[in-house]
């Protein structure tokens, strides 16, 4: 941490504010220059807030220098994390693909969408229960049920499921559930991380459509501070000024995410576009970037969906998809799950 | 809203869709162009999810031309909604200033702060109990302490008391504060709205970081559907590619908001901005744009605050903004408080 | 400036690294941390080239630590610049109010306009002759005829006249022009920066759609680098994930940019909102803000403009605008114009 | 376009609008709804102004149904646009790899990293003479002197030569030149789109850093409007608040540019992120995902290169990456140039 002090300031504010980084553990290393005078910090700064040194009255400004995650940070950490869910692996090398509906409707729909993805090649079945919508009178899921129609899908299908929760109150209702997915929209309900973080289930954490990926570190950290160490990263796009697609998805985030931290990465181009003819080559260049899962929607009859109509693939569309994912990973050496 | 037909749409999928639309009871309009048809759909649309539609094979694009929000529409409900909070109201043409610090950290300094907030003109008190942070590494707020200690001060100056709520499970806690407030990162925690939407208490609805206005009506829909109307926005910044400020503050968002919707608005310069000298420029301007309300953070000795230490006034710095925020509102006729 | 070293940087690219900085004039400081080592540098960093440090093996990252820009800076020239233009000055703690329509369309038009302006109280008069438009297909102003058109105009009211150059080649038509506008997609056209820099007229600079402060700072540092001091900042919305308007104003914008410089700075509501309702208020909030002028678009009849007939004002409603703008000024104390 | 009214439109203001739509030729076809009458256009409505419709008292907003853009819109044109450049072609199923400095900075350093290039199978090469420069202290480009290294450097290796222009006044001295870049600081630089529209040489049109895809269509549409149909869109990372990468490369941007337009798209995955370590995965997921053509950046000496050295490769790593480039494109079947 670099601190950069007024070019004014006086000696008895700059000798409090060494007293004060003493008393915190730092040592402070004076370097005087003709316009400006800084103080490099030495020692474990985890614990220095940078807005209590902004309050001093000698200080224009502070610069970090190191990240201020650390579970998660790849350099503490440098061999890769791996995920076991059932009898697959995330994280291993290998393609996971979850696929199925924005929302889980009914038996029927869930059932019949579960055993085309299945068929097709996918070796996950996702599936909402919990909605966060927009708007309040939008259709909102079918909570427990809809978890309980997930089950009954596994069972059939043999794919683990995931699905997203939105209240730590919640959380018992996942207890049969394979991956516990966080929306974008709570990537910062620090509550709800802090729920996650006591149960050892995998958690796949979407980033916020306005979160940098420091912040999305930082959350995966709150997660593992608390002792649950299966966190999965899902890129989804981020809001920019952009409107021809739903948001941007930012690709660079995968061999990023992968450099600074050994936790593994999947990429949902279902919601990054929300544009059916785009999920296929941005599927396949998020395999290329070195994503370890994708995330796709997938309805057996989208026409007639209760959400996010528009993006959900056709069975016969999925397939044509998986075709094409199945042969990048074959040319890649990757194997299909497992 | 309108629904424009790819320009090869077959007939038969075509009359599925006019069927479609006769079913939810609305009627469908043709007007054929040389290069393109349109639909224009006349009738309650609000039932009608726009992703349904474009899921259709016939549909090219969906044009919404109606708000989605009902009950926090101003042509809906012309009339100002003024919000009562014990002896004072917000949105009667007064002004409310809401000061305190980011986080309650003990007696002591709430009940200073409390003092010198009331001895310059505040109007409500602030002071986290719950603590939304980046990092969780950083104090996380002392929780029930810290609204008991809120409570105190209140009796000590007779302040209302506003501070935010992270968790509906934990809403009973909430009982004897007065302005119940949701963070900008839980804007859509549509959990949490639900929650606050059963309860009576006035909410003070911060815009997300990346939240449009129309988000932020939608959120405000959520709280008013569940029965509550008493909501608040917060304009508080939005996240852009500036840095030289924490985020960018958008001030057009008062006159605005107060033209789409009948619910007061307040502003909070210093999360928007960062920056101790921005404070009161921000202020006044916010003033004059029509603001109901200012929320600024204040603390009795920031060079010690547990949190947000570089943008917390002084008491002698906010007792000079209040003189020239006191002053404008005497030019603008505004009484402050009442 | 300070350098991050990388874990484990080899001994000799680091010594090559001080070698280089040596013959570049500014010394090294060490600082040896647990995790981490940083060089501190001190003496004259500006023409140490950032990308040039991070292209070396054995740095990580680099940090700057003064601003990149001088003959801007109010670090070194603590006064404020002020303008002469013609009989009036800017920046001198007056408001100047540059009023007129988004283009010259004929002669009675801009006649009309123009004395509509002076009556209702404008300072200066405004008018596109060169039209940046995003379409080929929409009206591309007049050219020079426009210019000879404003200054008939000036002739008949005696305002200052203030229009946009798109190309350097056309300098000379601005012969007789009082203020040139540099509109914000040409903020960081370098060519015609320096091209304004060697001519001594007074630029009002506008900050681009997607510029940082920082990078507006510097494109006023290209034209003062050339010699010509007479820069005046304009902020007019930058463009963020918002489309209630058509861009988001950014006030914070005013008061900081005079913090950080010695120039004068401009408002533009009228782009920067798109709305008609919002000119006044937040033309009012840019007076309260610090701003030295404001530029709006009024037109004498907006129902026919060849150009963003949507956000003109009609000489009535800037009549009334005015009336607001000529009372807070009287609150404040700054006189209108002179 | 469809305009809608305003709930309380006046008889004789809706009669103003119709006459005026009908002078345009167009015809107007009313929907009259409980809450919203709207009106459908039908001909050909491209000469219709939206901020004209704006203006009009009856109206409250206008949504456009079609592009704005017709001479880039595959709509019109099916077929791919392919670009003859030399005796190689850009758009006919192949990749061109652009490859070279950032700046040409002498003649020994452009023919080394020519030589190179070409050598790890470059099959076209890149070099700035004229250089766009945030700050007016920092190397601006050999200017003439730098076209005619990179002319010398063709000759040697054979390689086409892509260099970017400034200013239309030059547009001489790029004669000898096989593509003109327009850099995304001058993708609305309209004055040198006109200029480029005269001439027939290639253009690579950069995204501009907060450009909309359809404001970069339309700025391919200024050229073409002039006559000069060879154009090549070059997606360069997009401005957002993320701040671990210098911009956010848009990979969807390919296959969306190219289902809108029948022109070819580059990528540039060294200006996008600005980081060594993703221009390789960067660049394969261009590749899996349709682009045409990649641009990257390598010197022969980064270390002591005179701009942007943080961001080239070395020849050795850029033949790495080169070998994964050829790997990818015989799996997908594309040729690499010809």
């Amino acid at each position: 941490m670099v601190i950069i002090l007024k070019k004014n300031a006086d000696k008895a504010s700059v000798s409090r504010l060494e007293e004060m980084l003493k008393n915190k553990g730092v040592s402070a290393n004076h370097i005087e220059g003709a316009t400006q005078n800084i103080i490099g910090l030495v020692g474990d700064t985890s614990a220095i807030d940078v807005e209590n040194l902004l309050a001093q009255d000698c200080v224009e400004n502070v610069r970090r220098v190191q990240e201020p995650y650390k579970k998660a940070n790849r350099k503490f950490h440098p061999d890769d994390t791996v995920i076991p869910v059932r009898d697959t692996i995330i994280g291993n090398g290998s393609l996971q693909v979850i696929a199925g509906p924005c929302s889980v409707e009914n038996e029927d729909q869930i059932m019949t969408t579960a055993i085309a993805c299945k068929k097709a090649g996918a070796t996950m079945l996702r599936g909402g229960a919990f909605k966060p919508r927009t708007s309040p009178y939008s259709f909102q899921g079918l909570g427990k049920e809809g978890i309980e129609l997930l089950i009954k899908a596994r069972k059939e299908t043999g794919l683990p499921i995931v699905t997203e929760i939105m209240n730590g109150a919640d959380l018992d209702l996942f207890a049969d559930v394979d991956v516990i997915q966080v929306g974008a929209r709570n990537m910062q309900n620090f509550e709800l991380l802090k729920a996650l973080g006591k149960c050892g289930k995998p958690v796949l954490l979407k980033r916020g459509l306005a979160n940098t990926l420091e912040e999305l570190l930082m959350s995966a950290e709150y997660i593992m501070a608390g002792g649950n160490m299966n966190v999965i990263f899902c890129e989804r796009g981020i809001r920019t000024f952009e409107t021809m697609t739903r948001n941007t998805l930012d690709i660079s985030a995968v061999p990023l995410l992968k450099q600074k931290s050994h936790l593994p990465v999947c990429v949902d181009p279902s919601h990054a576009t929300g544009i059916i003819s785009l999920i296929e080559p941005m599927s396949l260049s998020a395999v290329v970037a070195g994503a370890d899962a994708l995330e796709i929607e997938v309805h057996c009859d989208p026409k007639s969906a209760l959400s996010d109509g528009g993006q959900q693939l056709t069975p016969e569309k999925f397939t044509e998809v998986m075709t094409k994912i199945k042969d990048i990973c074959a040319y890649l050496g990757r194997p299909l799950g497992k």
